[in-house]
């Protein structure tokens, strides 16, 4: 017999599912009763988890961003050094894109385009591109340090072209469906104008 | 007595309205019957004018697409070189931005951050970012030419990065409801790194 599943178990398996469903079909593209049919819930206990589909909607930016934060932490752990530490962390999520096969993107620049009317949520999605904004920026800051990436703009505002310009670089890669954009936009940026 | 509308006004007036309503909502949050509301047609009509809401969101792009056409047409014929052009015209966007409370933001990101699925709205997203593209890409060129712009890159690599970190830094906008990203934007690329 499966052993049961735990509450916790069960609520983190509808976020993973429900973060799935927002990247393909956005925030009302997604019905919350899809979601439950397929991680197996009865559709009356969806309130034993979340407030409402708000709620649910925090629980998944909130989730993605753990996850960013995660990739950026085994990405820039990996790396000789602060240029390949961001090469690395742009190269999963290009496989990733690859494998999705140009489907999805970026859940946190869908919602931002999409959401409109929640306060919660875009206050999820500002601290969410915020802690990654952050965390790119020390790593800027760090490649400053050592020679890599010119020292006379500031680490945040490079941070922020790289990232903004990432994201919609991105919708074209979904618009287009090639890596084109992506690659470029690596190639302009920390190829071209970020060289000391 | 009012004039009975024609039917190619009342087409225009669902297109017009249902641009509003997909910048706000989404494509997926927009429910045909509330655009039908607003603009005073029978909900079973809505089909003399189109097939399906997917053509609907078609001619929506369509439409959106051409007002940016004619906006650029404006902006640039109104300008006395051409990164002045290129500034007005990003500077009206901030202006409908701004008096949008940064709500809103880029029809086509948005749409392309949101949809799946749909060959025939993607198609016609790539057709509208393309046109857009070309017709910056022709500017460019134009402030190459008179050594208002670095000529050492192309100039279509330039009007991609110009447009993909814009429509980034549109969703931050959009996110944080400030003006802050799109100036830092323009300022970065028009003002530093496309100068010869």
């Amino acid at each position: 017999m499966a052993r049961p599943r735990r509450s916790d178990d069960t609520r983190q398996l509808l976020v993973e599912e429900g973060a799935a469903g927002f990247l393909a079909n956005g925030y009302h593209g997604t019905g919350i009763k899809q979601i439950l049919d397929k991680v197996g819930v009865p559709k009356g206990s969806f309130y034993n988890y979340f407030d409402s589909k708000e709620s649910f909607g925090r629980a998944i930016i909130d989730h993605h961003s753990l996850c960013v934060q995660r990739n950026l932490t085994e990405a820039f752990g990996a790396a000789t050094d602060p240029v390949s530490g961001l090469r690395a962390f742009f190269g999963r999520l290009m496989d990733d894109f690859v494998e999705a096969e140009f489907t999805g993107g970026c859940l946190i620049a869908n919602l931002g385009g999409e959401l409109e009317g929640s306060e919660v949520l875009r206050e999820s999605l500002s601290a969410a591109w915020g802690a990654w904004r952050d965390r790119v920026a020390e790593q800027v800051k760090a490649a400053q340090r050592q020679g890599q990436i010119r020292s006379d703009i500031d680490a945040v505002d490079l941070a922020d072209l790289l990232l903004e310009s990432w994201e919609g670089a991105v919708i074209k890669m979904k618009i287009d469906r090639t890596l084109d954009p992506l690659r470029k936009c690596l190639d302009r940026l920390l190829g071209d104008y970020f060289r000391p």
